[in-house]
Formats: C-alpha cells, sequence, structure tokens
C-alpha cells in the first residue's frame, strides 16, 4: 500500500526527498532533525517521503559503530554517555545519541536528552542528541529507532548510541540493532540487590560498574566480581568475544578510555571474525519480519471493524474460551475480507 | 482458508472427529498417539480433522502441571526424566513426555523417546512417551508441540513434559508453553566450563545439577553454588518464586523427591499468587500471534512465485542490497496479490 503509495508520490516530494537527503549527507544538523522528525510522524504522506528518504540514503549505511547503552534509572546513564562521548570526541569522531524508550518522556524526563542532561554534548556539533518520541508504543519506536539509526549513520556519524532505560522492555529490541550492547550498573543503586532484569546480562557485550568512587569504590568492586563469575557460566553470544566487565566513574571520567578501547576491541573482534557482518545480515532479517508482522496487524487495526474483532479475539484466547489457533484462523480470514473491501 | 474447510468438513469427517476425542477422554493410548500423528501431519484435510479435534478436547485444558525439561547432551536428561516420571507415578499421577527439538532424530537419536531410552516410564501405563516429529522445523515443531500438549492435557495426564536438548533453539519457544523451566546440567559436562547457552539460565524456574553421586559429588555441589550464585544477580521473573537451584543423582535416584517436591511448591505459589493465570494468558496470547504470523508466511510460501520472491527478498535484504522496511512492503504488496488471485 505504502509501496504503490511511493510510487504515486509526487515530482515535488522526490525532490524534496532528494534535497534533504543531500542536505543530511552534507552533514547538516537540522536537515538530519528534521528527517527524524518525519520518520517519527505517523501521516502516512510523511510515511511515504521517510521511505522514500531512507532508501535515497541507504548506500552510506554500515560503517558506524552501533552501541546500545542500557542502565537502571540511578546507574548514571546520562553522565556516562557525556563522558563517553566527550572521549570519543577526544578521539576524533563523531557521536549521535538516540534515546529508544517510549516511555521515557513520563519517566520524569530521565532520558529526554535536552540541553541539561548532557550540556557539553549538547553543546558540541561532533554530538548529535535526539530524545524518544513521546507517546509511542514500543513496537512503534523500535522501528523509528531503526530508521533514526540508519539516518545519523548516513549522516557521517562515526558512533550511534542507543540508550534505553534497563527495564526490560526494550533492551532486546535495541540489542538486536547494534553491534555491541553495553550494560551500565551502579553500586548501591539497587541493581545488586534486587538483580537486573531477566534477559539483559545475557545481552552484554560490556558490564560497566560505574559510581566507582568515594565510599561506593569497593562496593564497586565487589559487584564487577559479582558479574565476572556469573558471565563465566555463560557461553560467550560468538566465540569471537567474551563478554568482559569493567568498573569506572564517569563523574570524575576515570576508567571512560578503557571502555572506548573495549568497544573498539569488540568491534574489531567482530570485524575480524566476520560475526560483524552475520549479525548484522541476521539483525537484517528481523527487521525484516518484524516490518512485515507490523504492517499486517497495523492494517487489521486500521480497519474499525477488524480492530474491534481483533481486540475481542484476543480477550477470548486470554480467558482460554477460544483456542489461539482457531482465533490465529478467524484473524487470518479477517485479513482476507479486509483485502476483498479493499477491491 | 482452513476455518472454512472446517465448515466444509464432511459428517463423516466430524463423526470420526467426535469418536477419537471420547476415546482420548477414556484415557484409549492408541487414539491419543493417532491423534498426535494426526496434529504432525501437514496434510491440509488431516490439518481441518486435527484443527476440529483441538476444538473438541478444548474444555478438558488446564489441569496439568506443565513442566519444561532442558538439558545438555550429557547431563542425562533421559535417567532423569525417568527417575522423575517414576516419582510422579509413584506419588499416583500420571506424566506425558514429549520430545521438542526439531533436530532430535538427527542429533544420534539422543530424544527419540523409543523403547531404551527410558524403559521402565516407556512400559507403564501410567505414562506416554513420545519422540519430536522427525524432519520438522522449530517453528513447525513449537506449534505441534503445543497442541499435543492440549491433547495429552485433555487425555488426562497430570505431568507434561516437554523435553529439550539444551543447545538454545526450542528454550525459548518451549519456556513460553510450560508453567515450570526446568534446566538440568551435569558437573564434567563441560556446562559450567563453556557455560549454558546464552538466555537458558534466565529462563530456568529450577536447575538441577545431576551426577551428584561418586566422584562428581564435590564438583555437582561447586557448580550449584556458583549457579545460586549468578542467580542473586537476576530479579526473579515474578515476586511469586525464586528460581531454586538443586542437585540430585537420577542413577540412584537421590534428591529426585525433593525435585519433585520443588515443582509441586512452584506450581502452588503460582497459583496462590494469581501467577499461573496470568502466565498462561500470555502464554495463550503469543500462541496466538505466533500462529497468526506463521499462517501469513505460510500462506506466501504456498504460492511458487510468492516463495521465490520471498526467498529472494530476504537474500537481498540479508546482504543489504535493499532496506528491510522496503522488502516488507513488497511482501505485503505479494499477500494482497495473493488474495486478489484467490477470488
Amino acid at each position: 500500500m505504502s509501496a504503490k503509495g511511493a510510487i504515486r508520490q509526487s515530482e515535488e516530494a522526490r525532490a524534496r526527498v532528494i534535497d534533504t537527503a543531500t542536505a543530511i549527507q552534507a552533514g547538516n544538523r537540522r536537515a538530519l532533525a528534521r528527517a527524524i522528525t518525519l520518520i517519527e510522524s505517523s501521516r502516512s504522506d510523511h510515511r511515504e517521503d521517510a521511505d522514500a528518504l531512507i532508501e535515497a540514503l541507504l548506500p552510506r549505511m554500515g560503517k558506524a559503530i552501533r552501541l546500545g547503552i542500557s542502565g537502571t534509572p540511578g546507574a548514571g546513564k546520562s553522565t556516562f554517555i557525556e563522558a563517553l562521548g566527550k572521549e570519543v570526541i577526544a578521539a576524533g569522531e563523531t557521536i549521535a545519541v538516540l534515546a529508544v524508550d517510549p516511555s521515557s518522556r513520563r519517566s520524569g524526563g530521565s532520558i529526554l536528552g535536552d540541553k541539561t542532561r548532557m550540556p557539553e554534548l549538547s553543546a558540541d556539533r561532533r554530538a548529535f542528541i535526539r530524545p524518544s518520541p513521546a507517546g509511542a508504543t514500543l513496537g512503534g519506536v523500535a522501528r523509528r529507532t531503526r530508521e533514526a539509526a540508519v539516518v545519523c549513520e548516513a549522516a557521517g556519524y562515526d558512533v550511534i548510541v542507543l540508550e534505553t532505560v534497563g527495564v526490560g522492555q526494550s533492551e532486546t529490541a535495541v540489542a538486536d540493532m547494534v553491534d555491541c550492547f553495553l550494560l551500565l550498573l551502579a553500586p548501591g543503586a539497587g541493581d545488586e540487590l534486587q538483580g537486573i532484569k531477566r534477559g539483559i546480562m545475557e545481552l552484554a557485550d560490556l558490564i560497566v560498574v560505574n559510581k566507582a568512587d568515594g565510599a561506593l569504590l569497593p562496593e564497586a568492586g565487589r559487584v564487577a566480581a559479582d558479574y565476572r563469575a556469573a558471565l563465566q557460566l555463560l557461553r560467550p553470544a560468538s566465540s569471537a568475544w567474551q563478554p568482559e566487565v569493567t568498573t569506572c566513574s564517569a563523574l570524575h571520567g576515570h576508567g571512560i578510555v578503557d571502555i572506548w578501547q573495549a568497544i573498539r576491541r569488540h568491534r574489531v573482534a567482530l570485524e575480524t571474525s566476520g560475526m560483524l557482518e552475520t549479525k548484522r545480515r541476521e539483525q537484517r532479517r528481523s527487521w525484516l519480519w518484524d516490518d512485515v508482522h507490523a504492517a499486517l496487524i497495523d492494517r487489521l487495526r486500521r480497519d474499525p471493524d477488524s480492530a474491534a474483532a481483533m481486540n475481542e479475539l484476543e480477550r477470548q484466547v486470554m480467558t482460554g474460551d477460544i483456542l489461539p489457533s482457531t482465533a490465529a484462523r478467524k484473524l487470518i480470514d479477517k485479513i482476507d475480507d479486509e483485502e476483498a473491501d479493499d477491491r
């Protein structure tokens, strides 16, 4: 449907897309920001422009380091990303930071990515910081984040950070978009007491215990040792890289260089082993099927009758009044009828 | 499509389904075995009979303990399930064991579920053992296993065991079908050295270190302690249950009673906290969407042109020649055309 739309797309729209693509590749920050806003829009004509824009930028993809950073509130994520970003810039590279969590606006703005949060990065031309789109579903945010990352990569940023709050909703989605997943913890933040959300430790290529300073220094070392021991029990995701656990003090800038070097080492390990390409191929594959799935469900939801039927079937399935496979068949028939109506 | 088929279904077929359902509920083992064969069949008329049968049996669902057991080859899974099964039977209950892994036939028959593997259980009328369907894809096996479990539950088995080889392909799928997930390890089996597959420890409600006998006894205790420490770092999946780590010797029958009691305690904890219903509601929901997704993809694959186009698009996506979201839209259009052709 939106593919057909793209064909119908007016010459004027095409021209606009090409101008934007050129401006983005030329490093125009305002064009980049506008493009991400376009990607985040739910208007179908915007959607078509966004699709055309992303396709125009596709050839520029693939060079950046895609880094996922997850940390529970209180782990000092903003301070850490600010410190890491300064390190990246000091190394002569550029960095884009995209916040992922759908609930970020509601969660006390902890991830707003505004000026007050990462003052130095926000002021630096070599950094680009983008808050998470407000009021979007996780699925929506995941899809838009993938595309926003593509655009930032096309804009020439060397490091693309996808930042999530480590509460377990979006980590898996983000791990499926990045080359390297960094988990940020802090002693006394409750992580080592209540334990981190199940599944997140499994995703980590790097575990960083922040706030290794002052009174918390010894505790940070203990937490790091605990996680180091725990990781010994897990088979690495690939033979190319054994997850590492380090400590740092983002506040005082201690250990940040080592972490940046670990990220580089991880990248080299993935490249030399061929894992980087393998990983990205698989990521593109699941992106494809996620989109197919989402598009089909979206279509059902667009038609009020289908949406109502879908919600009712889902309710009956959850109460056990109908077998899921039976409900699935009824939904498929709904889609058929949808198609029929379209003609 | 198969829903419409079900309506077209002949009276004779309906009668056959009702007879089979009655026989299964009466505890007729041959009828049960035939029903599972029907479920595993890929013939569309068989599929329709299977759907009708499962719907007829649906009211009988929900009482059994659904137990996932995963263990790497060498952990002594067959011996453990045999010992646990005898314990279940000694407690006056019945047990059905379904092997899940698609590759089981190829993996040296380690999971064949044949007479030689669990001699006592196989000979006992209070146990039902079913090997995994050969040559099926994981998705196919997952869907069929869900349905086979429904049928076994309708046949009145008190405990339904879904058994997988802990190599990480099917554990997540199985964890999404069971109430309780048990991970079986063995000292010296390499698990505690190379680490278990990422993500599997996260799924476990119970971790059992087998072969706690003879020379391996002290090592088994060390391994258990390691995993106990590691679990401390993970937040439990629910406040209702903190995953437990125990040791046993399936060979000598030591510790099996405790494990069976832990499984019962886990069940009680889920029930009293309301987690059991919550968990099963979510499982039914994901079963629904898994089926919807699978059905839509299956339909594409059925049409040779679409299948070819799909494979080509997937190839281009993986090589990066086309953006996944673009390929997704083209696939959706393919489905539309499919629909058009159906009319």
